[in-house]
C-alpha cells in the first residue's frame, strides 16, 4: 500500500493531557527526558506550552515558565514546539492590550515556540488578529482555531465560513478545537471535508476522550481526510485527555494514510511516561481517566464538571448539582449560546451556580464577569442576547459592540518600569510573567515561592496482591 | 435524518464486560437490578451466560449457573439472553462428546439462552457443528463466530470463506470476535463489506478496548454497514472490556444509522452499575482499565497478558517477561498460528514460559495440551504444523485428522447415573454441572461451598480530599 497522504499527529502529552489529567501539575525537570524520547518519533508537532501551563509553573510549581521553555527548545532538535495561545487573552483570563500582546508572542517565539494555535472562546475573530497578526511578522507557524460547540446558534456551515476567515487572515493551518469531546463522527466528517473543501491548508482535529466518542470521530476524520490529529501517550490518555497516539498510529499501520511512526520508538516514549505517570499517580482521579457519559447529557467539558462539583462542595450543596446542570443550558442560551471555553466556561458555570444558590429570581445577583460580558468586553456573543436579558443584567448601558482590544491603552512600558522599579527583572521575559500575572509573579520573580508537594500515592494504586482472590486467572473468551 | 438502518446494539456488561474487569466475579444477586434496567433500553441482546461464567460461578460465587439463567429470564422480558459458547468445549476447557453438548443447549434454551453465539479457537468448523444442528434443532438464534486473528495463513478471503460456511449451516447471525482488540479500522471495513457482500444475514463486530483501537474499527464498521456491535456500560467499558455502550449509541443520534435507544434510559442502567461498581472496586484493577499500547506490539489479549506475569510472578521469574513475550510468536507459529483464545492462549502461553524457563533446547518439556494439540486433538491448525516440530513433540506418532468429537464415547448417561448415586441431583441440569466440573461439582451440589469474599475497597478509590492540594480547579482550554 502505497502512502499517498500521511496523517500528521501533534502529541499533546506536555500540555492538554497532563492539564486534563494531572491539573496541569507536570514539573519542567519530568518533561525533559519525555520530550528526549518524543524528539526521536517524528511528530508534526508537540504541544508542550502555553493554556494553564504558564499560570501553573509560577503558581504551584515555582517553575520558570520561559526556563522550560527553552529546556524544552533545547531537546527538541527535530519537532517543532506548539503552544495554545487564548488570543487577545493570551495565557491569562482577561484581555492584555495590543503592545503586551506583540511582545509576548515575540517572546514566545524568541524561546522556542514554533507553532502558535490561537483560540478565542467566542470565535470572534477581532479578539485573535492582533496576535494572529503578531505570529505571521514573526515567521512562525499560524494555527487559527474554531472553538467547536453545539447550539442552536452554530452549524457546520457557520465553522466552515469562520475557517475561511482564519485562512483569509493567513493562517497555515485550522485547528478545530472539540473542548468537551463532543463532535460526532459524522458532524466531524462534514465540518473537515467542508472546510477542506473551502481552503488548501491542513486541517487538525483536537478533541478529547471525556464522553468515548473522540476516537470514532478520529476514524471518521481520517477518512474525510484531516491532515493532523492530536493525541496523547497511553500514560497520559483518555478520560478528560485526548486519544492514546499509540492506538492512532497503529490504526493507520500499512494503509494509504500511514503515519510513518515507528511503534517500538512510542513504546520507549510510553516507558519514560510510566515513570511519569508513577510520580504523579496521587495527583490522579480515576474519575477523570473514566469515560463519563454524562457529558453526552449535559454536553459540558470534563474539566468544567469537576469545577462545579468543587464549587458546590465549598459552598456545602453538592445536592444541588443536578439543578447546576439544568441552569447551565439556560445562562449559555441567555448569553448568546458561547462554546464553554477558558473563560467563558469559568463565566457561565459560576452564573449557573449562583442562579441556583440564591433561588428566587435568575440574576437576582450576577457576577462582574456576566455584566463585563454582556457589555460586550468579551467580544461579540455567538447568538443575539435578548434586551430583557441586557436590561436585567447591565440596566440602561449600552452594549459596546466594537473590538474589545481597543479599550485597552498600551500597558507594556508602564509594567516594564514598575516591575524593575521593583527589582523583578533579571530578563525581558519577567517584564511579561508581571504582566500577566501581578499578584504572584512578585513572590515568584523574587524566588519566594516554593514547589508545592507532589501528593503521596497512598494506598491508591498500590499493588492489591494481598487482598485478591487465590485465583485471578483471565479466560480469554473473546 | 430518517433512520434507513439502526445499529442494533449487544450489551456485555452482565459476560464478557465483568470477565474482563473483574474476573467473571459478579453475583447473580448483583445482576438482577441491572439487568432490569437493562430490559427497559431496546438493546438487540444482552450477553449474559456462557464464557467463563458458568465456572466462576461454581468455583468462586457459589452461585447456581443455572439459577442466574432463569433469574435473569424472568426479569429479562424485552430483551433476548445471548450466551457465550465454546462450541464442543461448551463452557469449559476440553471438548466434551455430542450427548453432552446436545443435552447442554437444550438446558440452556430451556433456561432462557435466545442467541447462541458459538465458536471455536481454531475456526475449525467440525468443533461447531454438533452444538450448531442442536441450536438450530431447538428453534434458537444460531449466532456463527470468527475467531479474529492475524498471521500470514489468516487473510480477509479466508475469513469470508469461513463466513459463508457458517452461513451454510443455517445461521441467523456472524459474529466477528476480535478478543485481542486487535482488528484495525481498514481490516474491519474489508471484512465486513466482504462478508455482507456474500450472506444476506446480520453481521456483529466483537472488539475490546485493550489497544484503544476498537473504537475506531467500530466506527469503520458502522460505515461499512455493519448490524451488531457489542458495547458495555461506561462503568465496566473500555481497558480490557467493550467500548461503551452510552458513547456508540450517542455518536449515531440523529444519522440514519441511529439506534433508537434513549440516552436518558442508558444513564438510569448507568446508575445502577456504577452501585455495582462500587461493590466490586477492590476487584478492579486500575491496569485492566487502561490503554495497553504494548499489545498492538505484541498482539496479545489483555487477559492472556496478564496471565503470564501471574505465571511468572508464581516462578519468581517476573524478570523473563520479555523473554516470553518474544517466546510466543514462535511457539504460536510452530503450532499453526492458532488465534490466541481459551484453550489456545492458555496452550500457547503457557508452552512460551516453559520454553523460557527451561531455556536450552525449545520443546525440551512440553506440556500435555500441546501434545494433544499437535495430535489434533483440538482440531485443524489454521497453519500446517512443520513435521520436525511434529517428531519434536509427538516422536513417530500421526496426528489425528478427524473431526475430535467422533473419537468421544458417550458420557451423559453414565456421568448422570454417577451423580444420582452420589446424590447431587436436584435438578436435570445438575447432571451438566456435575460433567461440566466433575472436582467442583460434588461439593457446589451439596451446599458445602462459600462465596469468596470480595475484597475491600482499601484506598484505593477513596477519596484523596485530605491530600489533594488546595486548587485543582481544571480549566478548559479546550
Ligand atoms: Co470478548
Ligand atoms: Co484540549
Amino acid at each position: 500500500m502505497s502512502v499517498t497522504n500521511p496523517v500528521k499527529i501533534t502529541d499533546t502529552t506536555l500540555r492538554d493531557a497532563h492539564q486534563s489529567l494531572i491539573a496541569t501539575r507536570l514539573r519542567t525537570e519530568d518533561m525533559i527526558p519525555v520530550a528526549r524520547e518524543i524528539d526521536k518519533a517524528g511528530f508534526f508537532s508537540v504541544e508542550a506550552w502555553g493554556g494553564a501551563t504558564f499560570d501553573s509553573c509560577i503558581r504551584y510549581l515555582n517553575d520558570d515558565p520561559w526556563q522550560r521553555l527553552s529546556d524544552l527548545n533545547s531537546v527538541l532538535k527535530n519537532t517543532p514546539i506548539q503552544m495554545l495561545l487564548r488570543g487577545q487573552n493570551l495565557v491569562g483570563y482577561k484581555h492584555y492590550p495590543d503592545d503586551v500582546v506583540e511582545k509576548f508572542i515575540e517572546a514566545a517565539g524568541r524561546n522556542g515556540v514554533d507553532i502558535f494555535r490561537i483560540f478565542d472562546a467566542l470565535n470572534d475573530i477581532r479578539n485573535m488578529e492582533k496576535s494572529m497578526e503578531t505570529v505571521k511578522d514573526i515567521g512562525a507557524h499560524l494555527q487559527g482555531t474554531i472553538s467547536y460547540t453545539t447550539s442552536p446558534v452554530h452549524s457546520t456551515e457557520k465553522f466552515i465560513g469562520f475557517a475561511e476567515a482564519l485562512y483569509s487572515k493567513g493562517c497555515d493551518s485550522i485547528c478545530i478545537k472539540d473542548m468537551a469531546g463532543l463532535i460526532m463522527p459524522k458532524a466531524a466528517k462534514e465540518l473537515i471535508t467542508g472546510i477542506k473543501d473551502k481552503v488548501d491548508i491542513p486541517v487538525n482535529l483536537h478533541s478529547h476522550s471525556t464522553s468515548g466518542i473522540s476516537p470514532m470521530s478520529y476514524q471518521a476524520a481520517i477518512e474525510a481526510g484531516v491532515d493532523i490529529l492530536d493525541t496523547a501517550m497511553s500514560p497520559f490518555a483518555m478520560g478528560t485527555s485526548q486519544p492514546p497516539t499509540e492506538s492512532v498510529v497503529a490504526s493507520l499501520k500499512d494503509t494509504d494514510r500511514d503515519t510513518g511512526i515507528d511503534l517500538m520508538k512510542l513504546k520507549d516514549i510510553k516507558n519514560q511516561c510510566m515513570l511519569m505517570r508513577e510520580k504523579y499517580a496521587g495527583l490522579i482521579d480515576p474519575i477523570s481517566e473514566r469515560i463519563d457519559s454524562d457529558v453526552l447529557i449535559y454536553q459540558l467539558p470534563g474539566g468544567m464538571i469537576s469545577n462545579l462539583v468543587s464549587q458546590l462542595k465549598e459552598q456545602n450543596a453538592l445536592d444541588k448539582i443536578d439543578l447546576v446542570h439544568n441552569e447551565i443550558p439556560h445562562v449559555r442560551k441567555d448569553l448568546g449560546y458561547p462554546p464553554l471555553v477558558t473563560p467563558t466556561s469559568q463565566i457561565v458555570g459560576t452564573q449557573a451556580v449562583l442562579n441556583v444558590l440564591m433561588g428566587g429570581e435568575r440574576y437576582s445577583n450576577v457576577t462582574q464577569e456576566v455584566k463585563d460580558y454582556v457589555r460586550g468586553l468579551y467580544g461579540k456573543p455567538p447568538g443575539k442576547i435578548s434586551d430583557e436579558i441586557i436590561k436585567k443584567i447591565i440596566g440602561d448601558q449600552n452594549p459596546f459592540s466594537g473590538r474589545p482590544g481597543d479599550l485597552l491603552e498600551p500597558l507594556y512600558s508602564k509594567m516594564a518600569k514598575e516591575a524593575a522599579e521593583k527589582g523583578l527583572v533579571k530578563k525581558d521575559e519577567d517584564i511579561l510573567t508581571y504582566i500577566l500575572y501581578p499578584a504572584i509573579a512578585p513572590s515568584f520573580l523574587k524566588g519566594e515561592r516554593n514547589a508545592e508537594a507532589i501528593p503521596k500515592l497512598s494506598a491508591k494504586y498500590a499493588s492489591r496482591s494481598s487482598e485478591i482472590p487465590s485465583c485471578m486467572e483471565v479466560e480469554v473468551d473473546g
